[in-house]
């Protein structure tokens, strides 16, 4: 089996090699695009409750054994003085030069028992690093399912499932047959789900009350027909939603999902890690789609700061992978994370174009149009590119396409810049029709995404409009 | 378990019934909803060359006994006389009122084999007659695959694939080993994939050349890698269709898959019928969507004049199920099939609203705006109901939506007329959001859709608007 080294060898740049990649749209697998419809099951989490099936769509990496503890927070940039077994973290590896790789959310499920659950980079250089290292760690890795199982049968180690929205409390006191116990966010409690006796965690999304609850696969069915009977018993109106409307819910909250990892450039470890790595992963495999292209792959990158995450840092360590590099980037004007909203003339205009001859602008499509594992659009400032769009997509509580990216400091919220959408060449990605590019105005707005900003600044598309 | 007779007479009407069901979509299942992207997908059966996976959407009926021929001319209005192994026809039931019922692609395997492949009510309808009739025939029923098999295996009878394009033929020779048999349109005749021996109907989409193929389900992994290497081997652009754009395929076609079957009226024969039906059957879940909405059922049906299917039928036949109704209506004014040409400003008026506060117009899905398993909008010419919209979709060649309908005689290709979008009042229906109605200019087309009658038309938008 090739490594990444050896399909980055094949290619003038990394950057080249992925947006040249061919594997097409990174999808949320397996479960079914609608149950009812997107627009209602957007709406659902913010008015009613919703279901969100979690079963598919992130790899899950068990670590356990004595040193499991040391270890994670060797890999790991969070502090883990306060982690104890009712308690879960968004656990953030860095590379040794202080760029993200991912992230994941951990669970402590027994003082010697964790369990990751998030997109591939973690969980492989996770995995690397107990392979280079000499800790007393078993690891089981169960990757995400096949994107078109095409009627195979999928199997996972654990069922996931979140429950969200204003009228999930009562749910929660319905499954568990009284009141469920006051959980903090982002800590972990036992409850029932009829006659099971199931772990849950104290989720949401902007402010909304929610739990995400996991077990063995096989208990799937009978927790979800347990969940969906609660809700027609109590007459609320539970939504399941659809792998269409599912990865729209960040954008309201606010949480990137797909930072490019920062594993592309870097001796010593990093090229080790790259030799490690084989030509299937996700870091060989995947796509960067988007307006953005530059030669240099670490121009894509980031780092804990600039997504929020400065405050997890477990300074007191005496060290983890990173450490150095952080200590360094802590006090360098580093750049933040915003919300971005569409210009609604500029987005209409986009899709004008989809009813005229000739070569259309990028298809925006709804109300997911990421076309790539990572997406990178400019953000300019005139001519100066002054951030990053990272993750899209259109809100039907809103009512507008919304984007979560990067910024320089220099930008302030309520803001007008210029987003480039669209490639400015050929690429061989397959999840990208012919197309040129648009300009599309967007508003810097605040992370998580709140309205009031937009009607606050709700003149400002007049006075500051830079297109 | 219930029958439908029981459903229905917990609802004031069958149309009632109908628009509020809550079954949801009716989707194309288990296929992935794209493979590369749809725009990409709807341009190759233009451009190059697509394969369609069919092995799922569709119910299978098999029909074999001796009486096997009496049996099916007695229930279809078709021609038997020409029926011999190397066929396929378009097989069309009627009520004895002369409704169609649906219509299935009907395959003659053996002299005594029969094998229909459609929507459910032809096969629901079929089964009825050999269970109160007397025919030596054997019948077995393989319904379609789940609408959301959630990780769950899927097993069919057969496998079921179509090539498209003009990039069609160099694909066939290459999977055969060598040029194909020279097969008319809708006959059947032997074809080598890799070392499989299958049967192929030569079919074909808008005069471009293809095949269907099928065999045994176990055989499908091997089929499709065999086409796919071909293609790969000849350098032919073949895009496998995804479910988001498989469906819109029709509208360059002109064939309406969704005609309500014409089974909720009548007495006799027709009310044994709905007192065999079950519950759970299509007839019985299914849903109507649109603006048209009658207290009489009846005003959705059509028959097989309306819709081109005038020239099937077997007037030399003895006696088959509707003979007397058909003989009447035939010269009668039917109305005609035709493609309605959606105009683009209002499209367009109609997606900005879901940019906008307060309840928006009906969301234009895109590729596929259906959201019931029959549809019918209303086309109107002033204030007189002049045609029925059934069935629509974006078209990525077109650069435009369409539709199939069919009008009255007085309507002339080239007039505008309007259609009203999204429905008068709030149902049950969990495929569509609240929404508000509105109009949308129509150019009545010709079925095939031509460009060329666009393109001289091109004026009319300007001096027959009747908005």
């Amino acid at each position: 089996m090739p490594s990444l080294s050896d399909v980055m060898k094949q290619h003038p740049n990394p950057v080249q090699m992925l947006r040249n990649s061919k594997i097409g749209m990174y999808v949320y697998p397996v479960v079914a695009p609608e149950y009812t419809n997107w627009r209602d099951e957007q709406r659902a989490w913010r008015d009613s409750a919703v279901l969100f099936d979690q079963s598919h769509h992130m790899d899950e990496l068990i670590v356990e054994g004595p040193d499991a503890e040391a270890f994670l927070a060797h890999v790991g940039i969070n502090g883990f003085h306060n982690f104890d077994t009712n308690r879960a973290k968004h656990f953030v590896p860095v590379t040794p030069a202080g760029h993200v790789i991912g992230d994941m959310i951990i669970f402590r499920e027994r003082e010697d028992k964790f369990i990751l659950v998030g997109r591939a980079p973690t969980a492989n250089w996770t995995k690397f690093q107990a392979a280079i290292g000499r800790w007393k760690v078993r690891l089981l890795h169960d990757p995400r399912s096949p994107s078109r199982p095409d009627g195979e049968r999928v199997l996972r180690t654990h069922y996931r499932y979140q429950i969200q929205g204003p009228d999930a409390p009562k749910i929660f006191e319905k499954i568990n047959g009284g009141p469920v116990p006051d959980v903090k966010f982002f800590h972990v409690d036992w409850i029932n789900v009829g006659n099971r006796r199931v772990q849950a965690l104290r989720h949401g999304m902007a402010g909304a009350p929610g739990l995400e609850i996991w077990g063995p696969y096989a208990d799937k069915h009978y927790i979800e027909s347990t969940i969906l009977q609660a809700a027609r018993d109590l007459g609320v109106d539970l939504r399941q939603v659809g792998s269409r409307a599912y990865s729209t819910n960040t954008l309201e909250s606010g949480w990137i999902p797909s930072p490019l990892p920062g594993i592309y450039t870097g001796d010593g470890m990093m090229q080790e890690y790259r030799d490690w790595l084989g030509a299937d992963s996700y870091e060989a495999a995947g796509t960067i789609g988007g307006s953005y292209v530059s030669d240099d792959i670490s121009n894509y990158y980031v780092n804990p700061f600039e997504l929020g995450y400065g405050f997890y840092i477990g300074w007191k360590k005496d060290d983890f992978i990173g450490k150095d590099a952080l200590t360094k980037l802590k006090d360098e004007p580093n750049r933040k994370k915003v919300t971005f909203e569409w210009n609604r003339e500029d987005v209409l205009k986009v899709i004008a174009s989809g009813f005229e001859d000739g070569v259309p602008y990028k298809w925006i499509d709804f109300p997911q149009p990421n076309y790539a594992s990572s997406s990178a659009d400019m953000v300019m400032n005139g001519d100066k590119m002054v951030g990053m769009s990272m993750f899209n997509g259109y809100s039907f509580n809103e009512r507008c396409m919304l984007s979560l990216g990067v910024v320089d400091q220099s930008v302030q919220e309520g803001d007008v810049l210029t987003m480039k959408w669209g490639e400015p060449d050929d690429t061989e990605k397959t999840s990208a029709e012919k197309h040129r590019q648009a300009e599309i105005r967007v508003r810097v707005s605040a992370t998580p995404y709140a309205r009031e900003a937009r009607e606050n600044y709700a003149d400002s598309w007049r006075t500051k409009a830079t297109a």
